[in-house]
């Protein structure tokens, strides 16, 4: 590969030309084949790996995170990207749909109608500070983008400016030798490009995954424009953890080794880090110092991401530590690698106060909160904001049907027996839940990720070879289609193989 | 039927003890078996149905529409609720998605994760004025909320008010023989209301159609809550016609026809009627007026909706014709029952001034503007802003492909030798495009608009007797599903039966 100098676009005027170049490169892809476009995401994915170790050390520089760690991002990244490709094949995002005309349709004659999900248009991505492959610059929402047919416009974050530079230009690359148009992404940097970004009229829709101050912002910039867009932003998550009393008889000191090593991972730099657990009030502060002390000394520690997000969660700790009724069991240091910090209260605190488990500390610090009767939880459970995460540990003996509908109502993804941090891409994964986790009901993770960059177009009574090729009645791209009402299955493809009838 | 006193809420007060007693209603009904939401819709359909006579007869009393308009329309709306009761058992809007844990998953072992949409629990409905049954109190948007396992506080509309209480009467003792619980629906009326509904914390999602200014202070409120929540409005569109040359040679006096019949079929109060003809400059001034003139003298004329709609249709019509350029081809009349009017331009005109083409006249009048060449057409599209539609007529000659790229980037239906006005409903339809044809990129017509009112939850590696119904292994309810990648096909339901696979 040879070197390339990399466009960045920093003011206003750049922000318009890349846009505009970024719209001309979407008008070449919007219709195209499903196979160039999956061909597309493959060379990318293809291109990441051949420059891991590059790339790694870079990302090592930059964040202070651990290479095992790099590395297990960096191929979450390449596969992510290779299913979407096969996503794409299947068309499953398309939602390709027909209805045959009908003269005895139950509203009077129906015409022949056909939908398909069409491509946005070019899309602003923002790279987020905490996981500097997975959700940056060919994150889940640049693969969502251009699994979905948009251009995409990348805003790097100075967390990690090398390691982003370095991935831009070998996704440049490695996009040029697949054959796609110019400018079908680029990267801009600074807070003028950003503003200018999401204002653009091109722009049609935001990816965003941030702090809850600085995505509310540009929600709020995003909603105010003469034409509003979509702004898809993942902003703040507390992922609540409760424990039912059989399974902390059974096995408090297994749980509590769990939630040690899952709220100290990534330095807590992660947005499904369990931030509060509620545990029966069995145990004394002795009892649960005695446990997690130990555990947490076997935590990897390291420096924060940045200077600011080390201020911030710094005071961020300190303002919950500060409330009433709230101990600090473990008090944690402001070290430049910081110890981390377990505080402890109990229900009755929280339901007096439910401002505390609205407060997310985005860093190594937790908040315990000791029950009395299990009867408390799904009351507690609605007291706070809407969630990314709630995992629930039970035993079979343990009643947790209230509050499973409980948690339901708040957050994004229910886990048993399990810890929320590790977010596997997958057909099913939801990672997006009620204000503030994130600002619309999608996920930012999962296949199901790339119909935030598609809207519905309907064609009525079209000449079979004027519509769209996934609604021609061939076929011809073989695509997943409802046709009538009925689900009908695509033949011979990869991932949508084989469609069963269940009964 | 016994007579029944509906309360209607219209203090702030008002609406906090309604929304709060709606919720209550929301938490029984949310995970009910598909049986039960579909009986309750279809025991509403029925009681529309057994009180047609008297409803058509207020609606009429109401609005000034004719009686056949407003059967047609109340057939419409119980066939909406009879078709998404189908749509409830067949479980489409859940979209349930089932990923088995697999310990070969590319990127590292997968859990088991399964999805579902649940419903998002109390939904805001703002009745239109032009459908007063179709889009007012058990129009798309109730129906769509219903349908979902949401509640509804439905905000009546003023310019059919006697028909809409009677209609929430009939529709609350429906539900409440259908064995709903109380609650479930209720209405609210007046300003104060409306505001207080869109500020409700447990408000979480609003259904709009009506004006532009009107819907996007609304949007604006909704999304500066300190939880902002989806609005689905639907504002204004001018639903352009672009006739090909071909098309126009062979049949433009049956184009013409159709056109002046489309765009006053409900005095041209239709959110779809067709605003602005694209037609060759092949006919002068005179040869329109005398196929239009003659056409328009059969067009059934009547009252506007209301006072407020006559004097905001004549204010538009006056300021789009006193543009340089255009001229009244035929003037219509500032009548009670205003005598329709048609205004000329010329493309040369409209492209260098394209505000002649944002300017929406709710009422009998439209626009038509002659071009000189049809390479000019895909240009001239882009002017236009977001759209509910955009209609094409051409013959076999024509060369469309351009233009139906051009009117698939703006509009959300696409129509072949058609007309706008009347919009079916079906599993395809898309009632819904670009701002500000609406404010989202969702469908208020068809079966596609239940999913709005609900949002995605996952379930991770919870036991089987703890999932959801729909998510459990042995599909109890026998709803489509996608597993591992697959799409597989629900067995024996009425309208999902068969799964088909094509090739």
């Amino acid at each position: 590969m040879t070197a390339i100098t990399l466009p960045i676009a920093v003011t206003t005027e750049d922000v318009d030309h890349a846009a505009r170049a970024a719209h001309q490169a979407f008008l070449h892809v919007a219709t195209e084949a499903p196979s160039l476009r999956a061909n597309r995401l493959t060379a990318v994915a293809a291109a990441l790996r051949a420059h891991a170790d590059e790339l790694v050390e870079l990302g090592q520089a930059d964040t202070h995170l651990a290479p095992a760690r790099l590395q297990g991002e960096l191929k979450r990244t390449a596969f992510q990207l290779d299913l979407f490709a096969e996503e794409v094949i299947a068309g499953i995002p398309l939602d390709a749909t027909i209805d045959h005309a009908d003269a005895d349709w139950g509203m009077g004659p129906r015409p022949d109608i056909r939908r398909v999900n069409v491509p946005l248009g070019v899309v602003g991505v923002f790279g987020a500070s905490n996981f500097p492959f997975a959700f940056s610059v060919i994150g889940g929402d640049s693969a969502s983008a251009l699994a979905a047919g948009c251009a995409v416009l990348h805003k790097i974050h100075g967390g990690h400016r090398t390691l982003a530079v370095r991935t831009a230009e070998i996704v440049t690359e490695a996009l040029r030798e697949s054959g796609s148009p110019d400018h079908l992404f680029s990267v801009i940097e600074g807070r003028t490009a950003a503003e200018a970004l999401v204002d653009h009229s091109l722009v049609k829709a935001i990816g965003f995954t941030g702090s809850t101050a600085g995505g509310r912002a540009l929600f709020n910039r995003a909603s105010s424009r003469p034409e509003p867009i979509p702004f898809y932003g993942e902003l703040g998550s507390i992922n609540p953890v409760f424990v039912l009393p059989q399974a902390w008889e059974s096995r408090s000191q297994s749980i509590l080794t769990g939630y040690a090593a899952s709220f100290t991972a990534g330095m807590g730099q992660f947005c499904t880090k369990p931030g509060v657990l509620f545990v029966p009030d069995t145990y004394s502060e002795e009892d649960l110092r005695g446990v997690l002390e130990p555990e947490l000394g076997h935590a990897a520690l390291s420096e924060l991401l940045t200077p600011g997000l080390r201020e911030s969660f710094g005071h961020a700790r300190d303002e919950a530590a500060a409330h009433d009724g709230v101990t600090a069991l473990i008090p944690g240091s402001d070290d430049l690698v910081p110890a981390p910090t377990v505080l402890l209260t109990d229900s009755t605190v929280v339901a007096a106060n439910p401002e505390i488990l609205h407060l997310e500390m985005f860093g190594p610090a937790t908040l315990v909160v000791r029950y009395q009767q299990p009867e408390e939880l799904p009351g507690l459970a609605v007291l706070m904001e809407g969630q990314l995460t709630a995992s629930i540990h039970a035993d079979d003996a343990d009643d947790a049907a209230s509050l499973i509908d409980a948690v339901t109502g708040i957050a994004g993804r229910v886990l048993w027996n399990g810890w929320p941090t590790g977010v596997t891409v997958s057909y099913a994964q939801q990672h997006g839940g009620p204000y503030p986790a994130t600002t619309s009901h999608t996920t930012s993770v999962g296949t199901a990720a790339i119909g935030r960059f598609t809207r519905p177009v309907a064609y009525q009574d079209l000449p079979d070879r004027e519509l769209p090729v996934p609604l021609q009645e061939a076929n011809p791209w073989n695509v997943a289609r409802r046709v009538d009402g009925n689900v009908v299955v695509a033949q011979s493809q990869s991932q949508s193989q084989s469609g069963s009838v269940e009964g």
